[in-house]
């Protein structure tokens, strides 16, 4: 048997998508459904793909299946492809399983020659329309399928244009366009050495293999691998009876949605076009009416259409994005999919058919990707702003950003701007309104679009390097203006300056570049690798279609999608609707793991809670050591205690030795052991006094923690980074000292900053992340851990007395052996119980581990004896299992990995669940095995990873615990992984 | 029933050691084997741990018994203790089962008081034995049992001596020792408050309790802590029946070795006195006489003596260390013990025995300690050098050493000294004979002990600071004198003085100070935490016993096991011996595991054949960049190879912007293009050019390899290190820069250097020993790795062309991914095939990684996949299952964690069998069920540590990688493991 290539539309349906293409299937389906679909075939990607792999050859007998099918076609349309006097003309559309730019998208009209053209104007009666139908196919076609350049025939039809003195299109008469169309035949011959294919079969068997071989230019693949896209899905090819929207004032066609795809409210909304074809609305030459218009001018006709969208949507039980053209009166659906949608629709559409009864809680949760929630999560561009391509209105756009506008947008068609003066001058309440205003009227200018490197929106002045960036900008709170800053690449030398901007646009790089890491750490928008634009750093300007932007202009990207537009786009504040809660709510129902925050203040914490944490799982305490006033005395206390052990290490040593010593050696001995305890003194009491001085603070910072996170569990993690990381840069320090030596050979100052520099060489370390940190700093630095634990167990019993709940979980980190948990637990609850003896009130707490350490998982079932809750370090655990410094993998070579395929994700982002999951599953058995009660979290960043959860959740654990503005994707992802394992016990 | 503490010796045997002591069991055997052992009794360890259980009390009943068993003895002797005519004496020693220094050891002639001294006058008709044998008593028991200053004692004692213008002790009449005796006793009373106990159950029991106590004294608790021995054991009190070697001239008393002690010779060795107690041979105050002269002098006793030492020696199958004594012609045995002797003497008496049928094959292995092989793998002091304690010389020596002398030692009682430039003018046949003679009749003065850092023994002049050192020192084969760097501590500031010395010597620090992990690393000896001496740095002097050694003395130290020397003493090369050859031969046969060895040149690999190895384990290809003359060409390839990398990325990116650019931005892309391709020409050539030049030179390094290993397989790693470790050191680098900046701002070098800087700041890394090395290097510069496969394949090429057998193993280091391994081995694989057709031979080859990252074992199936062998990387691995950056941990935390007693071992010395092993265990069950055949191997530092061969063994691996040097411990251990087995075998 065969294959069937071939498929009439009654032949298929929607399940079909993999065999008929998106397109091919919902015909497929709405044909079946009894809608009004010009009849029509589809071409299977299985052809597509017998084509590919035959070396570009069309399967045997296609072409004859297709002549076959069309012999249907054509008696359901009561016209004949070719037929002089009654011509069928179609339309040839590609059709993958996912859409895909780059690919051949629509020929239409073929079937259109010099013999059939007369048979149209004859039918029709209309010469103009008929010529401009033959025009537009012949361009098409030159365009798409002979592969020629379009702007030779926009030139050819400008001068026409020009010659009758019109400015558009429809004005020029069918002998100028007969000439138009002759004059593009002739470039078609003079460029490809050929005539103009006049018979409709070849034509269909051009454009048919045109849409194949689309499906393998390097645009397409190129797509595919960024998108992770098979290769060998293939395309299919639909071809479908013409009909016209373009037949008068009855006719016209639109594009629509059965509901709002921006806020998700409950409305058909859409434009249509009298008069026109679809490609007409698509390319934004005229401007399109909304689709409520329809409902005034053909009441009947929006009638049928608005059933139509219902039927679809309770048909297809979700949201629809409809084509639709109506020909002389008379209605057809050309294309129907699921529609895409803003997240905050999304949400509201998922909410909302819930409850219309259309879909169950379930499927509401799993409409809604949890990454996508990080877009209502920051600012965002308002989703009701419409824009319009640069390329449009480049020419007016390019007098007007010389003067620096606030905004810059198009206005009844004409390019309008805000200035920033009299922008300013508006109160906000009017800014606001006057914004509201614009946003229902005007179009903003859409530049070009980058790489979503890092979500949120931001605008401010456009800003080429980092000193004025740092100069100007107001960074952090602090003043200045808001800035944008636009580099070709950034670089480490930038910094300064990424810090200062709101936002960051670059040239080149991709989503692991410089730039994208930065920004993401930062928590910065960024659009990266926006390729459109070519940035021009000692000018300070960029251009892009032939507009310069200067220095100073004001610009808005947008970190969520890769978007760049001219001056200050109105945005919407991130903001949790009611649908958004309710959603998470039913997903807090259905997970099965808890979510907490990672969050190391009060205001972060407080976020947590507002974003629906459960507790905090990593409250990092030597982030509260980095403050600006507190920096100082934490610098004084290492500094003190590295000079303090290291005596208190010589005098034990000294003593040690002093049993055996007796004569010259005793002496000798005594003598130095009274010189080191002498010296100790000093570094001794300024650490012990530093110390004295941050218990307060860190209990007044645990008090404010706590009083936000009533009743919910906070785990605090002592003391962990590498002592060189709160001391001064060694390399600054190590340039000045020789400087100064050579200036000021004599000076204090060189002195003063020669002890730093031999302070800092003395925590210095060649692999710091392997080195002297975590529970190894606790164990030789045991006055740190005590003050915290200090603080943390005195601002428990200090709530506890005000009737606040308070459930503290001190948690241990970088624990490789047993006995350095067993050491430091012991030590630490003494301290704990003696805080809680004197103060004669007890708290509930916890003593518990990371694990974030190959060693760690390995052993867990020893250290399950001593900890009553593990939390998955996976950050470190990533680090140590696969061997890659995060701070240097990422620049150095885990990009080149990514882009080489060697690695299919960052392991910093999705956690490695062949390896580090490996480890997870070994500790969880074993921890659980010698402890049932263990609690077990992860903190890393991995928390608040889709992927991430999903794993966590297979592997059992209790919670996860992200930044507190993941928290809300975290608990979607958790319900997914629930709901996944629902759907498979049903599967079983 | 009441536990028996006290054991008549008829009552126990030799495998009693736990419960009667090493002394009272071997006393109970010999008894028991009829040899004549004065009559006594034991009391157990259990007595002495109830007596610490119960707060330093004697159990109850104690004493009794002892009093009962006494009567059995004084039955046996015919003498009652504190029988006033006919007294018994005994001797009262402390006997643990392991000897310890530090515990009480003897008190002799305990019974004797104003009473019984009259009956042993009566008895012996000799006044002064009498009074002489009070005397001792009297001290000792004052000094051990009363914990009086001994110094008091002998000033008294001196002081007698003066008065009766005597200079020996046996000069003093009977009236003035009765004198010394009651000054002795007053000074008692005043010290103690009370008299000397004179009831001689009193001074038995004082003397019982004084052992127990000394158990649990400060120095024998650390003594036990250092060398691992558990508290719980407890000493047993051995009880015997006085004989006396000091009554006359058929008396005597001496200590002997069934056979040589330092060299194994089948010969009784060991000394003598006339007329003398025991403690007078063991104090060296009189020189005794070597044992071969009792055959002379007393040819009847020496036959018995001679017979008796052949019957232990067939009833323990060992070598023997005897005490006895002769009482007017009367032989008793005192103790006999299984005999220490010198690595050597333990191969040969061990191989001996195996000839003479007195033991197995398998237990001759068991008899040498593997990790004592090291001794002999290193020059060491000759073995038959004899010893005098510098505290005896001391006044003798002051003198002599301002004159800075070669040799220093002691002869015919006198000090005695060579000359530098005596020694230096005889010929070099003439030095060596003097040396022989010198061996023979002289003492060398041993100066002081501390730990064995580090093992061999090396001579030079005392040199007190690392630049000295650095200046006159020959360092590693360079001009100048041997150097020994004494300090107190050594600290990174010293490297350069270290690497010029021949040996360092310590006052302070452990066996993981930074003295002794530089050592060890430098393969030099060292002696560490010596603490007897008292270094004075800034006198450039160090002074011990009242003696000060200044700079220029020469000095010896012995690495292996801690002592330092006066002089350049003389010592033997590092030998194999024929039955050390023979010893490891049989090792060989009963391993099942194979030794290879690390080696990076063809001087190692050629060591290696030498010592065994069967292949070379770990080849690491980048060692040979680090010549002298290669090292610039390697920089200048890495520095190029970096910015050709970078611009190669650029142009590539280019490239891809180009396909979608247009108008103005494909213009500039256009210029961009070829400005970077342009760019890119310098460094690449370069870059390749050096390779070029590199690639003979690698291929001669594996050729002269292949040549040396014929037939055997050697391991090649691909290049390893972080870039950085090529390069110069940035800091140095930085201080230059700023330097150059301020004082030559505008001069080529300050251009040139800057350059440098940058390229080592591109390559530089937060944390190098997690970041771009490896496999990562090998796939971000695949002509690093395709000019060494070149280099390995052509080499073997050529050698096969000789008709020499070649199996190169090709190994990709830090592995943790199976797309790394596949895409490098296809890459590599392809190499090694073009140069093998373009040769027309083939080669046996294999493929294989190193397993040295958590992930690498965690996926060792997958990998199994593609490789062919494993070896396992142990040091990374520890580094990466730990966390523990070896570089920081050892110096920053790891002294600490081990002097905490947090871990037992230093995991990059032994393995660490519960982390790493669990991952080594996952790999090999993993790897082994992906393919069956593959091979296992271990290249980490852990091959050459016994316990983790051993552990290896238990693994299953196939072969143990190591040093040269170490080759032969691994044989050893490999065997031990082996044997173990079938000990368990048996055991079942």
């Amino acid at each position: 048997m065969t294959t069937k290539y071939v498929y009439l539309f009654h032949e298929g349906d929607k399940d079909q998508k993999g065999l008929l293409g998106g397109k091919g299937a919902n015909l497929a389906e709405m044909t079946n459904l009894g809608l009004p679909v010009p009849p029509g075939l589809t071409i299977t990607t299985e052809a597509c793909n017998a084509y590919t792999a035959n070396g570009m050859q069309l399967p045997a007998g296609l072409i004859e299946d297709v002549r076959a099918a069309l012999a249907t076609v054509e008696e359901a349309a009561g016209k004949k492809l070719g037929d002089a006097r009654n011509p069928l003309l179609v339309s040839v559309r590609s059709g993958a399983r996912f859409s895909m730019p780059g690919m051949m998208d629509t020929v239409l009209n073929l079937g259109l020659n010099a013999e059939t053209l007369r048979g149209l104007i004859d039918l029709t009666g209309d010469e103009r329309f008929a010529y401009d139908a033959y025009r537009r196919f012949v361009m098409m076609f030159s365009d798409i399928v002979l592969d020629l350049e379009r702007r030779a025939f926009d030139r050819i039809f400008d001068e026409a244009k020009s010659a009758a003195a019109v400015s558009e299109d429809w004005q020029l008469q069918p002998e100028q366009l007969k000439e138009v169309v002759a004059r593009f035949k002739r470039h078609v011959k003079e460029q490809t050495g050929s005539d103009f294919p006049e018979d409709p079969l070849q034509q269909l068997e051009l454009a048919v293999r045109a849409v194949f071989d689309s499906w393998n230019n390097e645009r397409a693949i190129r797509y595919r691998e960024i998108e992770k896209i098979p290769h060998d899905l293939g395309t299919a090819v639909n071809v479908q009876t013409m009909v016209f929207g373009n037949m008068g004032a009855d006719s016209g066609t639109g594009v629509a949605f059965t509901r709002d795809a921006s806020t998700g409210e409950n409305a058909i909304s859409g434009e249509y076009l009298l008069n026109a074809q679809g490609e007409d609305v698509v390319a934004g030459i005229r401007t399109p009416s909304p689709i409520a218009h329809l409902r005034d001018e053909n009441p009947q006709l929006y009638g049928q259409f608005a059933d139509i969208c219902r039927t679809l949507e309770q048909h297809y039980r979700d949201m629809m994005d409809v084509e639709f053209t109506f020909e002389k009166g008379r209605l057809y659906f050309l294309q129907c999919r699921v529609a895409k949608r803003a997240t905050a629709a999304a949400v509201k559409i998922a909410v909302d058919m819930v409850h219309e009864g259309l879909i169950p809680k379930e499927e509401a949760l799993a409409r809604v990707e949890p990454k996508r929630l990080d877009d209502l999560l920051h600012p965002q561009i308002d989703p009701q702003v419409k824009r319009v391509p640069l390329g449009e209105v480049a020419r007016d756009v390019a007098g007007k950003i010389a003067s620096k506008p606030a905004l810059i947008y198009v206005d009844d068609g004409r390019v309008a701007t805000v200035e920033h003066g009299a922008w300013d001058a508006l109160s906000d309440e009017k800014r606001a309104e006057r914004m509201r205003e614009l946003i229902g009227r005007a179009r903003f200018i859409d530049m070009a679009r980058g790489l979503p490197a890092s979500p949120g929106a931001a605008a401010g002045v456009a800003i080429f390097d980092p000193d004025t960036a740092a100069a100007r900008g107001r960074g952090n709170g602090g003043g200045g203006e808001d800035v944008i800053l636009v580099r070709e690449e950034t670089s480490p030398d930038d910094i300064h300056g990424m810090t200062s901007s709101q936002g960051i646009l670059t040239e080149r790089g991709g989503m692991s570049s410089h730039a994208a890491l930065v920004a993401r750490g930062f928590g910065k928008p960024c659009v990266a690798g926006c390729e459109a634009i070519v940035v021009d750093e000692e000018a300070r300007s960029f251009s892009i279609a032939g507009v310069t932007v200067p220095e100073g202009q004001v610009l808005t990207i947008d970190g969520s999608n890769g978007s760049v537009m001219l001056g200050a786009i109105p945005t919407v504040p991130a903001r949790i609707s009611p649908e958004l809660t309710e959603l998470l709510g039913w997903a807090d129902e259905a997970s099965r793991m808890k979510v907490r925050a990672n969050a190391d203040n009060p205001a972060d914490a407080a976020k947590a809670v507002e974003l629906g944490a459960r507790g905090i799982g990593l409250c990092r305490t030597e982030h509260m050591f980095f403050g600006e006033e507190r920096l100082p005395t934490v610098r004084e206390m290492l500094l003190a205690a590295a000079s303090a052990k290291a005596l208190q290490a010589e005098v034990a040593a000294l003593r040690r030795e002093l049993q055996s010593a007796s004569g010259e050696k005793k002496n000798k001995t005594e003598e130095r052991l009274a010189g080191a305890t002498t010296e100790m003194e000093a570094p001794m009491r300024r650490y012990l006094g530093a110390l004295e001085r941050l218990l307060p603070v860190q209990q007044g910072d645990f008090e404010a923690i706590f009083r936000v996170m009533v009743g919910n569990p906070v785990t605090i993690r002592l003391i962990d980074p590498p002592m060189h990381e709160f001391l001064p840069d060694h390399d600054a320090l190590l340039e000045e000292v020789t400087r100064l030596r050579i200036e000021q050979p004599d000076s204090p100052e060189l002195r003063d900053q020669e002890a730093l520099l031999a302070g800092v060489n003395a925590v210095r370390e060649q692999n710091p992340m392997l080195g002297l940190r975590g529970c190894r700093l606790g164990i030789l630095y045991p006055e740190i851990n005590e003050m915290q634990v200090k603080a943390i167990f005195r601002a428990a019993i200090k709530l506890a007395g005000e009737g606040i709940a308070v459930l503290p979980e001190v948690m241990i980190p970088l624990v490789g052996f047993e006995a350095e948990l067993k050491h430091l637990r012991t030590l630490l609850e003494t301290t704990a119980r003696a805080e809680m003896e004197a103060a004669g009130r007890s708290i509930d707490y916890q003593f518990g581990t990371m694990i974030e350490l190959p060693r760690a998982a390995l052993i867990a079932g020893q250290l399950a004896e001593t900890a009553e809750f593990f939390s998955f370090g996976t950050n470190d655990l990533t680090q140590t299992t696969l061997g890659f410094s995060r701070d240097d993998a990422e620049s150095k070579f885990l990009g080149k990995y990514l882009q080489m395929g060697l690695l299919a994700e960052n392991p910093f982002e999705t956690v490695d669940q062949v390896g580090v999951g490996s480890l997870m599953r070994q500790a969880i058995r074993a921890g659980r095995d010698a402890r049932p009660s263990i609690k077990l979290g992860i903190c890393g960043e991995h928390g608040g990873d889709p992927a991430s959860v999903i794993f966590c959740h297979t592997l059992g654990l209790s919670y996860v615990s992200c930044s507190p503005y993941r928290v809300p994707i975290a608990r979607l992802a958790a319900a997914h992984a629930a709901l996944q394992d629902v759907a498979q016990e049903r599967g079983r």
